[in-house]
């Protein structure tokens, strides 16, 4: 498991919230994502969107992903979305979310992206690639 | 397992799709729960915006969800969206979406959604109540 | 004026809907641009997904959008959107879009586009280019 | 014209660019939105949330909206939206933004709003209502 760990804090909008009041649940996805570009930005110290070119990558694209929503998040509600990487495997990795409200754990996430290339055979087609070791380090490393 | 199936079928759109040209994440999770709205419209015969007063509930808050990716969706793809409950519980269920692009299964959804009234104690509250026979019924029923 | 008229038809969804319980603004423009898209593809008989590569276009940016909210729009209405291009200049055009809830007027939209191509001096930026006479014969003529 | 101006500063999230890897049009107005409840908010010294009941009111809803598109805002972009009134009538009043990106001005936006409370003879239908003085007072201000 990775040490380094991203914070973030933001605000609920009223757009991101349906007629019940509460916060419609494909926002909590996008949440996530942008909890994943934060936490990569982070660790690796690379603005988001130069992340591939860096990294010789086309992306990290996502390929399971799942949310457990244990309490709601509503208009105005100051939150704290937490994000880490929770495992690294040859080339995928795992995301783990927790979106805290007023001190409550109210979403748990979790995402499997893969280190993905152009593949060369085929450049309308992606592939796998093995994670860099010094990505990997990166994020065990204990943030500053 | 209920028999009761959905499909609906759309078309992907420019505002789906992110800069890697493909649906971002978070619009599947809006597509599941299109299909969820859908599936209970068609199979208990109440418009979507009256199931809550045809049933005296608050609503099917959702509790969990998840997708898996399996091909990508891009924009002006014509897509099925095929739903179906996959399994009832006393007072939750699951719900089973599969997205079909091109004859080819692109993502797999699955929601965990409860049977949820209004807490007499604590208005402000919601909690799980028994789902109706007679709703379950419906999904076991052959479509005409 | 073009003669050419698009209409979509489609049903508003919870997820479209904010805490007052009626369709948030920015969904909206989403539907304008469905209904540009949708527009384009008819009169052209291209699909939408082709319209760049068959004109030799890098697309129809937005310079200008507007609305205005006359009637709200709620879960599970049935909607008409009816768009067209209201004038075709040298190399831009205006979009007008009426969506009608329950044969009201509900909001009607606006949208000044852009025909545009790849600068050749400067790939990284695009420039406007005279629209062809053909497209605008298309729109031109009435409807089959 | 009111003095009080807000200011708020956020990152383009890679889910509110499109294909063209520019942010997709319909997110400029969820970022309007988000600028007018910060602005009241700051303004008024009352959480978004809590602005209905401390002024009785329902709401402050959109009439009118629009945007010019003035340059692009690209995933990762530091951007700054501004955001103040423009003027304020007996009972709505506008809202104008602009979004800078990197020091250049990319979007301006306006929207109409509404200072609405509950029709008292049909609650069901909202009606306009005079804007309290003591309102307007506050955004004639000089913040702190």
């Amino acid at each position: 498991m990775a040490n380094f760990i991203s914070r973030q804090n933001f605000t609920i909008e009223w757009g991101h919230c349906d007629p019940a009041g509460i916060v419609f649940n494909s926002r909590f996805f996008e949440f996530f994502d942008r909890g994943t570009w934060g936490l990569f930005e982070t660790a690796l110290d690379v603005k988001a969107a130069d992340l591939t070119a860096a990294f010789g990558i086309i992306g990290i694209p996502l390929v399971d992903a799942g949310a457990r929503f244990l309490a709601p998040a509503r208009f105005g509600d100051a939150v704290e979305l937490i994000t880490h990487v929770s495992e690294f495997r040859r080339s995928s990795f795992d995301v783990a979310h927790r979106l805290v409200v007023h001190g409550t754990l109210a979403v748990e996430g979790r995402e499997t992206r893969v280190w993905a290339i152009r593949d060369k055979t085929d450049p309308s087609r992606i592939k796998a690639h093995p994670i860099p070791p010094d990505v990997v380090a990166r994020f065990e490393a204990q943030p500053a």
